[in-house]
């Protein structure tokens, strides 16, 4: 995602938009380890997020880059920023036992008199407890806030380049939907299948180059989809059997998560009626979708409509979507659940997630949509009924 | 990874080595928040370490698998271990503003009075300061023991089962470069080639069915090779360029990295002198990577081939692999540089890295290979030279 996909003054409303939060929060310095949001404010792209690594923004002047000595030529390619304000950490300290990378960055930011009012994200993959250990020793604990989550709040609501990111992420999602359902046969080892889908998600459309998705497939059959976050493996597809696909097109980072449902026979009764209720459930969201509900009003259309089916839904039914890295590609923010007042707003972009899991059998039948003045508008066309072979 | 795949004997010295290491240490109960050491010691295997989980491993007893409730199912298909082992946290606390995951381990502990001599992974993806913070509060600083990299260290030297898993894993890179050399040529759109290798790595070969690797493609060419993470892109490839490949076939989780280069026309004087200066690498440090021989004196090898070429090589030259999950194929424990004066032992594995990178290009053709008392041996056999297409 070099940071050419976006304007100039797109960057600058970014950075504006979390400045306004920062100062809400009376945070002078933000430490921003997730490459979500390192990416979303400056452009930042590379697979380097697994050593530390960070966009630090002060409440005046050009954030900086902060990372491994190897990865500022990748900085210096893919962000906005000038070179001056790469930094980075000693090339030796890699995964070493007895420095650690944030030792550096205590160094950059005292360089800098920026040791007071500092905001970390205390909860994400890529900021270790051992890195905050280090900010803790040098800069004590009523000199940091636990700003978790508050850049991925300002990414809630999507520009229009955004939302033609996510749309191209959705044709993508189409054709990898498409792939599956010509390939979907008994006998067909799964792994097969999964490589083919993968490969035109990748492969993509004239145009339309794919990304690597921040989830990989999730593709479990039969009992297997009792579970909900199990990948793949070499089992014949087999009749009798739901197979749930929920897969994802990449375009430029952006994403548009998709699950459908294959049966090879014919679904049993118990399977239908789950299909009911789930694609009522998203008819029903979409219809009440709009800006100024609530996401508990939104999710209650979910819930509402398993319990039609003589089903109990247990878990959330939504989470917003776009610029994501792995292991997730939901920002982590609003949740579509009881209890989540939050107010929905125009260009809003979610992944409904009506699935329900039982102790035999999976259905996940999903869509990621956009939130506007007619409601839930899907980012994407798949059909939506459960895809039959016969056995 | 089924747990199926390694014997109840295997995973019983796996506890007991860990065991031993806790005690060592003096830890009781080890909170393993790791996805690839959670795997090595109970077999667990899902897409679901993008919220909290955990094995929790006391100094006696069964180890406890605690994660999310909808994932519960998933640790009782791909784990040895029993269902009343298995516990959650509320499916409603996910990404909860209000509550974490964490407070419910807190209780957990409690019920079986662990709340002494406590371990965890404090730099770890999957531990964030946010659930550190958690065991802090409930338990206090002096009962909390760093523990990264204590069940990794463990993991180091590789099992008879768990060689065979990562010779499988050669065969899918083999097979992932055979498909890459093939599809490489000018004005090709690099995104479609990447599809197709990926795919060769996912689809195998006969009886070989691959996994997800826990790094996507690092592919640049030209000057995007200065940087050392880039992934791909949609740009032709193009005459006068080199591009690496950084890939690994995985076969059940288990890895075997192995980076090329290829160019397309004649590659310049100072590429082939590097070329030179790598293959003399790789072929002195196989010759020394025997039992006894320490990590920094394998790594000499390396530092003083790009020497005699009159190159500097800044960063390390290796690092252990194996069973890994995303963000990172490295077990993050030795390093092959400088100052890290391990001794070797027979049956430990690597990723041999002696990339050179510089502002116009870089090279990188790299090795996995296992310690044996004849020296390295390589886990795959790919040919080393740069793959020159005319153009």
């Amino acid at each position: 995602m070099p940071a050419s996909d976006f304007t100039p003054k797109e960057y600058a409303d970014r950075l504006a938009k979390t400045r306004t939060a920062m100062a809400t929060r009376g945070i002078d310095t933000l430490i921003v380890a997730d490459p979500s949001n390192m990416a979303w404010l400056t452009g930042y792209d590379g697979w380097s997020f697994y050593v530390p690594q960070a966009v630090v923004l002060h409440k005046s002047g050009d954030p900086l880059w902060w990372g491994r000595t190897q990865d500022r030529p990748g900085a210096a390619q893919t962000t906005w920023m000038e070179a001056d304000h790469l930094l980075d950490w000693p090339e030796e300290h890699v995964q070493h036992p007895d420095h650690h990378p944030y030792e550096a960055l205590v160094a950059h930011l005292r360089d800098r008199g920026w040791t007071r009012a500092l905001g970390v994200e205390m909860d994400n993959y890529y900021y270790s407890a051992k890195s905050h250990a280090a900010l803790l020793d040098a800069f004590g604990q009523d000199q940091i806030t636990d700003a978790t989550s508050l850049v991925n709040w300002q990414r809630t609501v999507k520009s229009p380049a955004e939302l033609a990111m996510m749309r191209k992420a959705g044709q993508l999602s189409e054709h990898m939907h498409a792939t599956l359902r010509a390939g979907f046969r008994a006998g067909r080892p799964k792994h097969e299948l999964v490589a083919e889908v993968q490969a035109a998600g990748v492969a993509g459309l004239p145009g339309i180059a794919g990304d690597y998705a921040a989830i990989a497939p999730i593709a479990p059959s039969g009992t297997e989809a009792s579970a909900s976050h199990i990948t793949w493996n070499d089992r014949p597809l087999t009749p009798g059997e739901a197979t749930y696909f929920e897969i994802s097109g990449c375009y430029h980072r952006y994403h548009c998560p998709i699950s459908r449902t294959l049966y090879l026979g014919e679904p049993p009764a118990d399977i239908r009626r789950a299909e009911d209720a789930v694609l009522s459930a998203i008819t029903d969201t979409f219809a009440a979708a709009k800006p100024g509900v609530t996401s508990e009003e939104v999710a209650a259309c979910v819930y509402e409509s398993f319990a039609r089916a003589g089903y109990v839904k247990g878990n959330r039914t939504g989470y917003p979507i776009g610029l994501s890295y792995p292991p997730d590609w939901g920002e982590r923010t609003i949740s579509l659940r009881p209890g989540d007042t939050t107010p929905l707003e125009e260009n809003m972009t979610f992944h409904l997630m009506p699935g329900l899991w039982t102790p035999d059998w999976g259905v996940a039948i999903t869509e990621s949509f956009v939130i506007t003045p007619e409601g839930g508008q899907p980012l994407a066309n798949v059909p939506r009924e459960i895809f039959v072979v016969p056995a």
